[in-house]
């Protein structure tokens, strides 16, 4: 006994060694009342310094393990560790049926196993090696010695007040009225779309979006139980006469759109298109939810303004975007800019729910774009992913035999290929030959897309592009009978 | 024109220029066609440098928001600003009932206004003067520097591997059989509590608690449409016999428990009654929520285990805690400890809500437990706050004349007054003495507690507390007529 005591990690020695002790008198290896070494002893056997131990020993006392004796020595307190006989619940029966369909639904968890060296077209998350940590450094170190105590206690349900000021300017000087309007910051996007569905009563229970979309935002749908009705896209954007059509047959709670660099297509709805999209859902009275995750990821082409600044004060479009996708999507922050009195009501739902969003990663994230190290960063962003989009896109048209590609902008581009032609069974060959990349069908409302696929190139090397495309165009050209 | 240009914040020149242009832009003062001033004629009117105007310049032109024509100088491009006839939706009558349930049970919306200068026992979050920052800069500093990029980009639904590692062994420390058990970081401990139970199916569609309790979770189960049913606390913890009597009248879905330095009550369950409360839960074969939120904040006593220790290798409690009632709130960081297949679906149910909780709030965390840095900051807040507490005791003793007063430990206490004496009456007539606390009605499930109340004094100092209690006395003997 004793002599077993190991260091297992580079926190101080006492706190191991009364982890250690703490942990011997919890699973009963020492008894209660039972006396232990003296500090000299243990010192002596372990080879450590006998202030290590007295320190140990000091924070058991304290917490209650230990007693002493004067002139007698350290004794085991009473520690309770009965075990009744216990017992095994079946919690999967105990689950509800959003619960194991949110399991079922997971598609991190159908992925198909990524090994080292494989090529991954999977992913649409931001080039890591571009993060600007230098200067995210700096804006921490400035913010924590202005009101380090502060960013660490307590925040308020809404959001770090400078970055909401922050927002709002930012989201005016893209043109949107913001009178009457206000901003609830949540753990990213998808937060943010889960709050608002969980808030909207179920008139009709039907929502109106693109068809293929987000697929985060289709598992909310079908978790809330939303009857999804998907209209196609065209070039530029979603077909209008469908929605026309859809708007007059039925009802919808709300409609779901992403009307710049769209996932899964990578389309940009064009000027027209919005404005004709904002008349059709007046005259319906139904609100849109516009997705404006990754409207900064603009390559070329005209300036888009977002759907909101075509309402004017009105308030029948709610805004919900992140940086996630060019800034640091580690840090959790997102925001929903809507109609004042709604705001009011999402936020008492945001505090019944997660009290508030991390108040360090809106405090540095503030900091970060309020240093103006955000415009710095985009600019160098913009023309690395640029780069890397424009060689996707002419390997794509040099290898691969497709019916349509779309992707105006963003960090991936959408292949449709010709019908009949299943995606997943080309990914099952490429994987053999060591690519990977995302079957189009999960985005898809109705069970479509089986002939579709998303490119994701952000995180990969130019050679890597290059070559993925290459293998991806001989596998369909030599193994796909095609 | 363009001479209304005026610096407003500390972001670089070149950006603050390039904002007011554009917003000039957006909002339709400057037109589609219309040349720009040149950058020298800009430069001499704003008196800043030619360069930061050519910055601004060469910005907008890559937002596609004005064009240059060779030779000719700057144009405003094509900016859709065209306005549809607004129209107001009432988004009060979008919403759903649970929505407009949280708005009303919103604590923080109907609290009394705090001003300047008062006295306030309001709080039970930890005092941010004693905020480590120094160690957690140290902390941020030596994480980023090891994986900034990593710590920046996506992480796992679950968790932070390390942090999730760090905590099983904290927990096996403390006595828990983490065999078949795992854990899921959620935004802390309040979105832990939501997500299991927006996860279980409502059998019974009942909740047992301790009455009074966490007004959170209160919050909670009244937002889920639970039928509570509260158990009156005795000295040690909950009444064991209304337990037994309920559990054999009712099925529940599960338990609700705070065995530690109870919120409001402050009362630690004994542990011959937390043994009792293991036999007759696994009995009736009812799953227990643990909250072990003020757990590390005791001052005296022996040393007592969580509930989770008691059920050995059994799985039917659900350990839920955060460090955010001692270490740092504002990071929102907490964790589920429960049966492996039980985390597993609540995971899913985590990534399609939230993707994932902060991964720079886990990892900073976790860097700051790894140095050791928590133990020696517990020994310094333990000391701090056992002043308080005891200070806090005392006056309460020598001027409050209470029927029961609770509070072994943590950051508060709770006072029980002669019945019939109203809490709410004392309260405003205190408030005109500079003095709030919390009225204890609202910790009640069944409308009870009106003559009660909570004192929280983490954030005071000692003069005020013992002030501030000595103004609650006075009035109630002076002012109450008692």
């Amino acid at each position: 006994m004793f002599n077993d005591f190991k260091l297992v990690d580079d926190r101080p020695v006492y706190v191991q060694l009364k982890d250690y002790l703490k942990e011997m008198i919890m699973k009963g290896h020492l008894l209660e009342h039972q006396k232990l070494p003296s500090t000299r002893e243990l010192s002596k056997l372990l080879s450590i310094s006998r202030n290590t131990v007295l320190n140990a020993y000091a924070d058991l006392e304290q917490e209650g393990i230990i007693y002493a004796v004067k002139g007698k020595g350290n004794f085991v307190g009473k520690v309770t560790t009965l075990k009744t006989p216990s017992i095994e619940l079946n919690w999967k029966e105990r689950l509800n049926k959003a619960t194991l369909l949110a399991d079922e639904l997971d598609l991190i968890r159908q992925d198909i196993h990524w090994k080292k060296g494989m090529i991954s077209f999977n992913s649409v998350a931001p080039e890591e090696k571009l993060f600007d940590v230098e200067n995210f450094k700096r804006a921490f170190l400035t913010r924590m010695s202005m009101e380090g105590d502060i960013v660490l206690n307590y925040g308020y349900a809404k959001g770090y007040k400078p970055l909401i000021e922050y927002l709002l300017h930012y989201m005016e000087i893209k043109g949107v009225d913001i009178s009457n309007k206000d901003i609830l910051i949540t753990n990213g996007f998808t937060e943010g779309l889960d709050i608002l569905i969980s808030s909207l009563a179920k008139k009709s229970g039907r929502v109106l979006c693109e068809n293929p979309t987000h697929h985060a935002a289709l598992k909310l749908f079908r978790l809330h139980g939303l009857e999804i009705q998907g209209i196609d896209m065209q070039d530029d954007g979603i077909d209008i006469d469908q929605v026309e059509k859809s708007l007059l047959e039925k009802d919808f709670d709300f409609a779901y759109l992403i009307p710049s660099y769209h996932n899964p297509t990578g389309i940009v709805t064009s000027s027209e298109k919005r404005n004709a999209i904002i008349q059709l859902f007046s005259k319906h009275q139904i609100p849109i939810v516009e997705d404006g995750f990754n409207e900064e990821l603009r390559y070329s082409g005209s300036h888009l303004a977002p759907l909101m600044t075509f309402i004017g004060a009105g308030n029948s479009i709610v805004y919900i975007s992140s940086f996630s996708k060019i800034l640091f999507p580690g840090l959790r922050v997102g925001w929903i800019l809507a109609d004042k009195q709604l705001i009011h009501c999402l936020e008492s739902m945001k505090r019944a729910r997660t009290i508030h969003t991390s108040t360090l990663d809106q405090a540095v994230l503030y900091q970060y774009l309020q240093d103006g190290y955000f415009e710095k960063y985009l600019k160098k962003a913009r023309s690395v992913y640029k780069k890397k989009y424009e060689l996707a896109r002419q390997a794509c048209k040099q290898y691969i035999s497709f019916k349509r590609m779309t992707g105006d902008g963003g960090l991936h581009l959408f292949i449709e290929l010709e019908e009949g032609i299943n995606a997943r069974i080309l990914l099952e060959k490429c994987y053999k030959k060591g690519v990977v990349f995302y079957p189009g069908d999960v985005f898809y409302t109705n069970g479509g897309g089986s002939n579709t696929f998303r490119l994701g190139f952000s995180r990969l090397q130019d050679e890597d592009i290059v070559r993925g495309i290459q293998i991806i165009g001989d596998t369909l050209k030599n193994d796909m009978g095609s």
